[in-house]
């Protein structure tokens, strides 16, 4: 088995098949740019971004490589004020509030959006050569200029169902992502229970159930999970966590330590942060919130409740409320620039690929 | 990358690093014969036997092969008996009772046991090649018992840390078993919360974290499964789910037909059937059950009130009431003879390690 020119990296137009996850919030243009410019696809995770940052951003991204970025966005379902879950979600978060001297809990309301007409206008002005989309796809007019403007569109799947359902939406290629991957959980058809395959379930059945090219997410950290990715008949992977290590990641240094200190069995998959299932390192926060994580206000409302205390845990340099995203692999993080760690990930799937592991 | 003769072929004594998951109820003579007479390792899984039929199944087994065997059994903690917690049980399940016709609901006593000196007994007595346990390791007297007749030692490992305790108390391999897993999961030292690493997670940082072969269980239903498994670190394989649908295993009929049929997002844990965390297809009873898991007496004694309505689920050809054990890869089964099946894990591990997947 050697390493192989993919179906991906021809639709995609990059050397190498790995592709750095875009993580809002954490994915800068410094860490888009040094993965690009290795040869993979460098990410931006745009979803919380207004159009005048996002604009900025991918200017950043262009001046620094002239190689392929891929930028990514949320099409999520808009929610449903709910005053019942507003006051409930207040009263659980008033006393962090007062430990942490932030004053009252502000207003439950949506302070970023599912992609729309407007952010279509920004992408367009720019032109990113891939753009993806989480929580499905948007709606059919907005895919469809995406298209007709020739970029490459992806989605993730966490089921079959959903990988099928996107290469009927005309996706170019589907991120299968595993129960393992840190951050949202992309799902958005099947059940938030039943769609946990792990990256070794998923993978195949993806490939075997669809056409166009599989990218695998979820647990590959080093070139072993590439390797592997591929035997599973992926055309390519996404990795996350283990660049949240790298200098150039956009995440606080308590973050960065907490993930270099933590093992396989530190993550919890929880909804108290955002409204939605997403997988972090287990905290204070989680801990405590996890018998009312369904009290809560739907996606993405609760992000704006727990921003403050996100960010005053963050300055005082205390993990307790940030939310620490990690994927179930993150015993395997390294700490280095995002260059460095590409060129490894390369090197070592390729002697896996050649040689096995003894 | 060619097809290894794996440390774990030396330690077992066999041909080709692919064990056939023991399973309690369903692994019968047969099956493990198959399994072993093919090159692999045939297992029993003789956790809820009593002295009697273990002795009887695994006579049967020595008479149809004479390649090594494997046998298991169950090393949890013996239940705390909780009259709320039996009377609870009773009231949620006396409905099903009555729909099936079964009359009262049984008392929560337990009626099978942790692996104990009698048991040690029956094993010694028939020597088999190899051992291996679930939940843990029997007291260490009995362990020490084991080693001194020759006997390999294995035992299921859900995280890191129970990978590199179970290495402490002198496993001769660890069981890497993922979150795809179908069954019971093996989990006695980390949190159930925590222990949920899917396989593409696990084995890697098993591997790196103990000097033991690592047998990777858990989504492996196929050869780029064996061969991802390979690339990730693992010296073999186990899988089990793959095999319920040969004519040797032994479920109903109906479990096999449901089991045929399903996908990726049909599974789920539930600690409905008997007091631990398990994986199978979701079904009526699993759904009724979900918001009462934990009102339900100790693993086993949930078991104990179960069994009435799982055999009366499958006298009548329906699937609410059964355990219908599975893994997450279900959508990969085939329906064909153990040994048949055998044979093409073989083939396509064997082309996937060294043609790739095109």
């Amino acid at each position: 088995m050697t390493w192989p020119t993919t179906r991906l990296t021809d639709l995609l137009g990059i050397e190498h098949p790995i592709i750095q996850a875009p993580m809002a919030g954490a994915s800068t243009p410094a860490l888009a740019a040094a993965v690009s410019n290795a040869g993979g696809l460098g990410s931006l995770g745009c979803a919380i971004q207004t159009a005048e940052v996002f604009r900025s951003d991918i200017g950043a991204t262009q001046k620094a490589t002239n190689r392929p970025i891929h930028v990514n966005f949320f099409a999520h379902e808009a929610p449903t004020p709910d005053d019942a879950k507003a006051a409930r979600a207040t009263e659980l978060l008033a006393p962090y509030y007062e430990e942490l001297g932030l004053g009252d809990v502000p207003p439950a309301i949506a302070t970023h959006f599912p992609f729309d007409a407007a952010m279509l206008d920004a992408v367009l002005a720019v032109r990113p050569q891939i753009i993806s989309f989480h929580f499905g796809l948007p709606e059919e007019e907005l895919v469809r200029a995406i298209k007709d403007a020739g970029i490459i569109l992806l989605s993730s799947a966490t089921s079959v169902r959903e990988a099928v359902d996107l290469e009927k939406r005309s996706v170019d290629a589907v991120i299968a992502q595993g129960w393992e991957a840190g951050g949202h959980r992309g799902t958005y058809l099947s059940s938030f229970e039943g769609a946990r395959a792990g990256t070794m379930s998923l993978v195949p059945q993806v490939v075997d159930a669809v056409n166009v090219p599989v990218i695998a997410a979820g647990g590959i950290a080093d070139g072993r999970g590439i390797a592997a990715a591929f035997a599973l008949g992926a055309s390519g992977v996404q990795i996350g966590t283990a660049f949240l290590t790298c200098m150039e990641a956009g995440i606080p240094d308590i973050h960065k330590e907490i993930l270099l200190k933590s093992s396989d069995d530190d993550t919890r998959v929880t909804k108290a942060f955002s409204g939605r299932p997403a997988r972090g390192i287990v905290n204070r926060y989680i801990e405590d919130m996890a018998a009312f994580e369904n009290d809560l206000p739907d996606f993405p409302l609760v992000n704006t409740l727990t921003g403050p205390l996100r960010k005053a845990s963050a300055a005082r340099g205390e993990g307790d409320f940030i939310a620490l995203w990690s994927g179930q692999s993150v015993g395997l993080n390294r700490a280095m620039p995002a260059g460095e760690l590409f060129d490894k990930l390369v090197e070592e799937a390729q002697s896996v690929l050649q040689h096995g592991n003894k």
